[in-house]
Formats: C-alpha cells, structure tokens, sequence
C-alpha cells in the first residue's frame, strides 16, 4: 500500500522557526540569512516564492510559485488546503519552518503522482485514479469513481475527445477529499454498521470541513 | 425574498440553435453572421471569447474570458459548474444559445453580489453572506455561516490583517453549494424530521454532486 502521509501534521524537522526574525518592515532584503541548520537549496527557494521579501508566504505568493506539469497554476482551493495543513502556528503566512514541510510534502506528492500516471499522459485518468485510491486503501463503486474523476478533471468530458484528465494539484486535492469524507463518515458512524444518522447541522458541518 | 434563479435551468430565449452550423473545421473565421433573433451584442462578446473561432465555448475559453472585480480569473470549479448548468446539449462546450443563458445568469448573479456587497469593498465577508443566504432562505447558524466564509475566501484570516472576503465567483459558487446541499439533505429527510440516515455511497453521492 502506497501511503503518503496526506492531509496529516507537517512533518518535523530539526532548527529553529526564526520566522519572527523577518517582520514586515524589512522591505526589499534579508537582513540575515538563513536559520540555523536550514538546508541551503530549501532557503533559496523559500527567499525566491517570497517575493516582498516579507520574510513569510502568503496565499497569493504560494498560489504564483506552485505549477502544474503543463504549467498551469495550482487551485486557490488546494493552496489554501496546504496553507491550512502547513500553517501550524495559524499566522495565515508559511514561514521557513513550515515550508520544509511543505516542500517535503509536495514532492512525496510528485512522487506518488509519477508513479500511478501510467501512461505518462502529465495527467490522472479515471483508471489510473481508482488505482491510486485502491493503493490507500479506499475502494470507491465505479459510480463514485466516475463522480469523482469528473469533479476534479481540468474540464468537462466531450463527446468528442477524451477527458482532459486530472492535474497535479487537483489530485492532490481529490485524494484529500476522499480522506477527510471517508474519515469523517467513519467518526460519524460511532456502531460501525456502515450507516449514520446525522441532522443538517452536522452534516454540513462535515462537507465544509473537507477542502 | 431575494431569489435568483440560482443553479437551476437556463433562462429560455426565443431563436434556433444554430450551434451545429458552426462546425471546428470553419478555421479563423465565422462563414455565417449571428443565428435569427440574435442579441447583437450578446453575438459580439459570444464571438470574443470563442478565441478560436470554433462557433462553441470551451471551458479553457470561458475560463479566460471571466474574471471578477479584482481581475482575478474564475476559479475552474466554478467556470466548470456554470458549463454543468448551461451545456444543456452535453456537448462539453458552450453554443450561442446556451451562452446567451448564462450571460444572463452571471448578470444576474452579479447584481446579485452589488446588492448584498453593502460596503462596496467588491467582496463579500461574513456578514454580507449571511444576509444574502438569509435573504434566499437559508439560516445558516453561526458555526455554519463561520466555515462557509472561510472555505470561499480568496485566502485565509491572519491575526493582522481582516479576512480578504469572498470574491463574485466564489459568492456564486458557495451559494449554490449551500442550496445544492440543503435541497439533497431535504430529499434525504423523507420524514422531515431533520435527521437524516445514510449510507457511505449515499453521502459520498450527495457530497461529490455539489459544485
């Protein structure tokens, strides 16, 4: 089974969030450089997505630095998601500490969407999707396979040409959403008989939870 | 009451469909003027944004030609539910007749947004939202009306700065969601008494057929 650790706690790494040390009115430089045991290459790229040099990222910086295979950007949505995980002290920014996991995150992210694209299509199909689903141990009906692949492809199926499939970030997205679904009905079914009963409070409580 | 006609069918309009006149293979140019009855206007912006000429939308197409206040760019998932709601023929692209009903749609929707956008900040925050959904029906509880804010603003709340609101896509979007989710809970609720009981493919189907 190919688990990543998705939708779960940034992973931890050694040195200390010197994030505090790069307030706002730094202006157009780094007055110092990276933290203590940073890893050269991540400060090079975390200096280079924090174009005003705030010394954090923000939404819209994260959102202008992450792209797809065919270059195109990330969903607000799934920036938003990451910020959500990786944001761990909630100042609504991702600084340096954060961003290595962040950063990890992502790239075991590429990993796992390299090795279930098959085809090499740059894109997941529906087939390559249940696949990838099956290796995290989820086992969706066809229908909700079908649902699924539509939601998240880049566009709509035509008649005439196949679906545009589903990009990096959207996949990243569409597996996150089946977790946090799946999680949450499992939590909510408290007998374990695969049923639940909820009222609309809950209910909607569990959907907007989910990216 | 408020009320548009939100998620529902296309505003009918006289004239024919002369969509399949207009096949891909016409090249640069349109070999026919606008169908009988055509708005001229609406004929025009229809010719603009089919970009290449093939005498329907595509959802790359629309993507681009629509943008909300602060000239940023639809979110795909909304120009994606606008095709669910107006690709009427399921061709996977948008004729002349379907864009004339979701030109009036958006119109619509945007006055709409001008109505509830009570402080002309060109977002919509907390309060404005539950106002708006208060007005179509909805009364969110607080907790609810929190999650919804924060899933459809443009990036998440930091202790310094206020919340950068929602913006006219993701107003749209999050109202629909609400009314999509709420009519399916309804539907759930056969004895209306406010609970509902389901199973993982039930809930999975209601949830993965929200925008």
């Amino acid at each position: 089974m190919y688990r990543p650790n998705y939708g779960g706690a940034p992973y931890n790494s050694q040195g200390r969030n010197y994030q505090s040390a790069y307030p706002n009115q730094l202006g157009s430089t780094y007055s110092t450089g990276p933290p203590y045991n940073a890893d050269p290459q991540l400060w090079q790229w975390f200096t280079a997505v924090d174009t005003d040099r705030s010394g954090s990222i923000s939404v819209t910086e994260l959102q202008a630095a992450l792209v797809n295979g065919n270059w195109s950007r990330f969903d607000l949505d799934t920036v938003k998601m990451l910020m959500n995980i990786f944001d761990t002290d909630r100042s609504g920014t991702i600084g340096f500490q954060e961003f290595t996991g962040l950063w990890k995150y992502i790239s075991d992210w590429q990993g796992v969407f390299r090795h279930f694209d098959k085809d090499r299509s740059g894109t997941i199909d529906g087939h390559e999707l249940a696949e990838a689903l099956s290796s995290f141990g989820y086992q969706l009906t066809p229908t909700l396979l079908t649902l699924l692949e539509q939601k998240y492809a880049s566009g709509p199926a035509t008649g005439f040409a196949p679906s545009p499939g589903i990009s990096f970030d959207r996949f990243v997205r569409a597996c996150i959403v089946v977790k946090t679904l799946t999680e949450a009905f499992q939590r909510a079914d408290t007998n374990r008989d695969g049923w639940v009963t909820m009222n609309y409070e809950e209910f909607m409580k569990i959907v907007l939870n989910a990216p």
